[in-house]
């Protein structure tokens, strides 16, 4: 471990034998996908490196503790040590305002940043194998929004969260921030056909429900055994023709308010706890 | 109504009569706090205008169905004029570039913004005349959190929003549209101090429920008849010691999950719905 005063020295030393070691070897790479965001702006040497940058306690705690991850360097102030697990990855402490400058005046960083690679998502029918719901979204492009989908996801015990690829930008610090760990504990599926995807889902069995105005009350009573996947459409639009046309039927969350509208992130939490309420 | 195809003509013809006559007389704007954010930057003759630039379709038509709230001026593209009720404010026919350069990048005004006064909210005795859960905020500071909040408030029939006033930041554009009408349909009641804001609603027949991690589970099965106070802390800190204490009982939002963590918009949003999802 290594305590830097000089952000820049640390940065310049970045090309050295030492710190190269930290950066993965070239068939490691193969998992970086060509178009993808790196969460922040990169310049010079710097531009070189592989993944993202993920910050935050619980994102990068739960990042670590997860075998799948790949991380390639953890940048932790003298404070925030302490709360990280024993890992086989070696932390380099740094200053506080050396994370401010790499994340950005707006990233709550909370004193530490791991560089990571986006994970490589299990298939559909591997995800099957874990019990609970199925969500899927389609055309929700926020990555805040997504990451706090991910975070309840996570907390509700979710199998998998479903997504269109084209549509959904990729993993990014955002999203992993607003996850709060949950990018790790729930997998993240990028399908292309989206309405193939819920055929598939049908085909294994599980009845699926599009979230939308106007549907019968979502009523976790009324479900019995079956296992669900539930699909929300992006906020204003909600679910295309063909996406609303594949599902077995289309429910509404129960509001005793006069506004009938939630953000899509909260009638995700909201849908997704009508559905497991009743697990325990 | 005037189109104006330039911006820079708009704001120099702002001192000329006929558009001062849009701006309030001096008696009406005592309802200004003088620590009032302005949610925007304001240059030159724009600093001296009263209240803030409130934006978006949703935001901006329940504003203006609202008649407490006193509206200064309506600028409005000329595909969303239509999309506007009729009210007797005289919209501003402006270019969707006038608008994104008075609400900046990342505000997404969707061809609408209000300048307005702040609201002036109920007493809390006022508040409770409506039907409806009590939600309680201690120390949820982030705008876009609380207008979430607001929406899920409205959407779930909640009676008023009740914060502490020193932490809580003011009504701005940036919570407006998170709310998305929701500020202009709950009130949000902001008292000095807490603790005693809840002693007072336990006088007044409320059953006050602190929402924080090892309580009992959230049950509206087991409440009956009772009205319910629900007070949600800031995420990671929870509830303070003195607001905990004060509380009839401590619950816990059933998570079937592995990770017992949701934001604190989802989980105001998951404990409104249990609250209120037996009142059909």
């Amino acid at each position: 471990m290594t305590v830097l005063s000089d952000y820049k020295d640390y940065m310049a030393r970045k090309s050295s034998s030492r710190l190269r070691a930290t950066i993965p070897p070239a068939h490691d790479l193969s998992r970086k996908r060509p178009n993808q965001e790196k969460g922040l702006p990169r310049t010079g040497k710097k531009a070189a490196a592989q993944g993202y940058w993920l910050y935050g306690i619980h994102s990068a705690v739960t990042a670590l503790q997860n075998p799948q991850r790949v991380v390639y360097e953890v940048l932790v102030t003298r404070d925030t040590l302490s709360l990280l697990p024993a890992t086989t990855h070696q932390p380099m402490v740094v200053d506080r305002e050396q994370l401010d400058s790499l994340c950005g005046r707006d990233a709550v960083h909370q004193g530490v940043c791991l560089r990571v690679e986006a994970l490589t998502p299990p298939s559909l029918e591997e995800a099957l194998e874990r019990p609970g719901p199925i969500l899927v979204l389609d055309q929700v492009t926020d990555p805040r929004n997504i990451g706090a989908i991910l975070r309840s996801a996570a907390a509700f015990g979710a199998a998998a969260v479903l997504v269109q690829d084209r549509n959904t930008p990729p993993e990014t610090g955002t999203m992993a921030k607003a996850a709060s760990g949950g990018l790790d504990v729930v997998p993240m599926i990028r399908e292309t056909n989206l309405s193939r995807a819920l055929s598939s889902l049908q085909q294994a069995g599980l009845w699926v429900i599009g979230l939308d105005a106007g549907g019968i009350r979502l009523n976790s009573d009324n479900l019995g055994n079956r296992r669900v996947a539930l699909v929300l459409g992006a906020e204003g639009a909600g679910l295309r023709r063909l996406t609303r046309e594949t599902c077995d039927e289309i429910a509404s969350i129960y509001m005793s308010g006069p506004m009938e509208s939630l953000n899509v992130s909260n009638a995700s939490a909201v849908a997704l706890y009508e559905l497991t309420r009743l697990s325990s």
